[in-house]
């Protein structure tokens, strides 16, 4: 009550002068002024553990990361119609890591920019300009690519250039059906709808999807439905587009980027907010054959793409994630958080098994095991909990109800033991509270 | 020959992991490894005056500037849904600079995000599509907003959502005709295509316009263009966005912004580049009942916008502005600048007046004084030999034919003789040579 008091004044003048689209996180807002690896402070100097924050992908102010921002913003940081050594070094690296077909970037600021630029280059490849998506999906928010985002429920027009493909439901999700059944089954029931994008006005310009799916919960892709449905879309004569802003950069703990395991190689990888560890920069990877039928048709210039700071930052995070093996950090870490997850299941009425993968994880809150129906008020409840107990979380899903956990990449496995005796501490709190309440 | 030379194993790596996109400026690729202020230097230690890039609006590398970066980066950058005081105190500077009716901040990343964004608001509150700009106008690179940018002589459909309104032409400008006469003229011209895109099946949701027009050869509006016509979109129920992403930022030597002397008060300003000095951010400010009809409408989030180092990076370049007489600086230096252009149109053959305002100016360059044909070639070799002088510029307009003048703003008198120097020694060189190649 004190935090939010004293926040008061600013919170004002914050209204008085921002767009009412700047909602606060939580209850009583944090005001964070300081913040190292996975540690915030807020102005009152009380410490967060921050499992939340994908932007800063190998921790806040990264003292490597921060180095060579300081470094190249102190010699130069033009643009990329001058010769600079850092871009184009980045540029290798980073398709170093990607399958050998994927061999040319364009760069970008932002993950919305990103799937932007992916789909103006699907229009001009394809001529087409049907855009297929996953049900639920976010892509970004501006213009185009906000038609193309479906996370708040939105209705599409049975005519609308947009169309989307199922993904497993919950209900599905929960049978313990085999995970390969899912995926076939899924890709089998798109294929009408891939089908009839293609034969309408719009034609199919792109599919454009996640590895793991977000917005409508956690969940990763089930084994089977990327392979299958990149078959159909391509046998449409649509791109396949693989959206890595959530999923890439060892996200999910098995690889370097989400699709890897899927057996495709999409036409184009989109790459957005954790390239840079806090500074706006993104990419669009794609194949030689089709960057190039793009560049040959439409002039395309970002100012603040491939600046000399952005190749210095974006080379900076590669430096920490080979040097610290991050890769087998997110993995055993994320294999830890969610075995100690599984394991508050059966103690806690209101849980349903922990969904995704690696440092990604969602905690689906429900109001009990029988009905197990969606719970967003004990889940928005839980996120404010926890925050006054010093743990940074926030929730997400179709009906709002999920913890969504995705820590800095750097989380230990003792920051995991700090989360789990947290959301342990606030779990049997609130079941006291609610069996209080009850009797 | 030897720069590029030692230039092409990086050229050659460049072309082998980035886009096709990604051309240079000059024939001899600027490998800049440093710059500082107004100068850069290549990679030989070849010192180059700066007088083309905005981005680094208050000088490369400016102290100030970095010193800010630095410490914010340092504490903490994340994003808005933290309380931050540096975001609302750069949004109170920059709207006091401002009309009281523009009251309210939105924050983006890039001119281009600005630009989709006040497209979106426009869209929300008018319901209507259609998007009204000048001819020639450049607003940005991605998706709708390319379908408004028209500076590469793109043809227009007759039924597309976009139209555009004339600017006076290259022929009339060069009559000595008084300003607001031309003003008027092209304002009235403009309202049959008002009307026809309001009684569309689009609709009017925006006016897009610079005060400046600068991909088509540099010209301000004249005298009366930007309220007469301004009248009319509103009376078609149209909003009326300017676009200060070049013109912005003191740029013209009137006024911080420049559309202050038009006698209009827009309903929306896009703010780009030059803000953050060369950390990428951008600012869409508008009245607050039309940011706030958006906002009741639709979810709009961006990651990069208006996070701590954004406001940080922000204010120190409005400190520096202050500080330094910025306006004052570009009002004295521009007209100096100016001066010194127009005494050589008369002794070169080569030279048509020069335009624009303040540091941002345009020197036309034609075959001869009789026909006055654009000539394009001759502003590429001027270009490339100022480079080889030492001194940075480039060529724009319709027919690439105008000499781009558009330094950091901190532009001393020195540096506007030495520019002088530089292009009377070059355009002599190059008269000589044309007499040659003629005798």
């Amino acid at each position: 009550m004190n935090t939010h008091s004293s926040s008061e004044p600013l919170l004002q003048r914050r209204r008085n002068v921002l767009s009412a689209n700047y909602f606060h996180h939580y209850d009583e807002p944090l005001h964070a002024v300081r913040a190292q690896g996975v540690q915030v402070w807020d102005k009152c100097g009380r410490l967060y553990l921050d499992c939340y924050n994908n932007v800063p992908s190998v921790g806040h102010c990264h003292p490597h990361v921060l180095g060579e921002l300081t470094r190249q913003a102190s010699l130069i940081n033009s643009h990329s119609r001058y010769l600079d050594e850092n871009i184009v070094r980045y540029a290798e690296r980073l398709l170093a890591t990607l399958p050998p077909e994927i061999d040319t970037c364009v760069f970008v600021c932002s993950g919305t920019e990103a799937n932007a630029l992916a789909y103006d280059i699907a229009r001009v490849v394809t001529g087409k300009a049907g855009v297929l998506v996953s049900d639920g999906s976010y892509h970004g928010n501006a213009l185009a690519v906000s038609d193309f985002s479906l996370f708040e429920g939105k209705h599409l027009d049975a005519n609308c250039f947009v169309r989307s493909v199922p993904v497993p439901s919950e209900n599905e999700l929960n049978t313990g059906c085999k995970s390969e059944t899912l995926g076939y089954k899924a890709a089998i029931q798109a294929t009408a709808t891939v089908e009839s994008l293609a034969g309408s006005q719009h034609g199919l310009a792109m599919l454009i999807i996640d590895p793991i799916f977000d917005a409508p919960g956690i969940f990763t892709a089930p084994e089977g439905y990327l392979r299958e449905l990149s078959k159909t879309v391509r046998s449409a004569g649509g791109l396949v587009v693989i959206d890595e802003v959530q999923s890439g950069l060892t996200r999910l703990g098995d690889n370097m980027w989400g699709f890897m395991d899927s057996g495709i190689v999409p036409d184009i990888v989109t790459m957005g907010k954790p390239m840079g560890g806090g500074y706006p920069m993104a990419v669009v990877a794609g194949k030689r054959e089709i960057i190039s039928a793009f560049a040959r048709n439409r002039h395309y210039f970002n100012t603040f793409g491939g600046t000399p700071v952005a190749g210095a930052v974006g080379n900076a995070v590669l430096d920490v994630i080979e040097e610290n093996e991050i890769l087998e950090n997110v993995s055993v870490v994320g294999a830890a958080l969610k075995a100690g997850l599984l394991e508050f299941e059966n103690t806690f009425q209101c849980l349903d098994p922990v969904r995704g993968k690696g440092l990604f994880l969602g905690i689906p809150v429900i109001t009990d095991k029988v009905t197990r129906r969606p719970d967003r008020t004990t889940a928005v409840r839980l996120v404010n909990q926890m925050k006054r107990r010093g743990v940074l979380i926030s929730a997400c899903g179709k009906s709002g109800n999920v913890l969504k956990v995705r820590p800095p990449l750097i989380f230990s496995k003792e920051n995991a033991n700090q989360f789990l005796e947290t959301i342990h501490y606030c779990l049997e709190k609130n079941e006291k509270t609610a069996h209080e309440g009850a009797t």
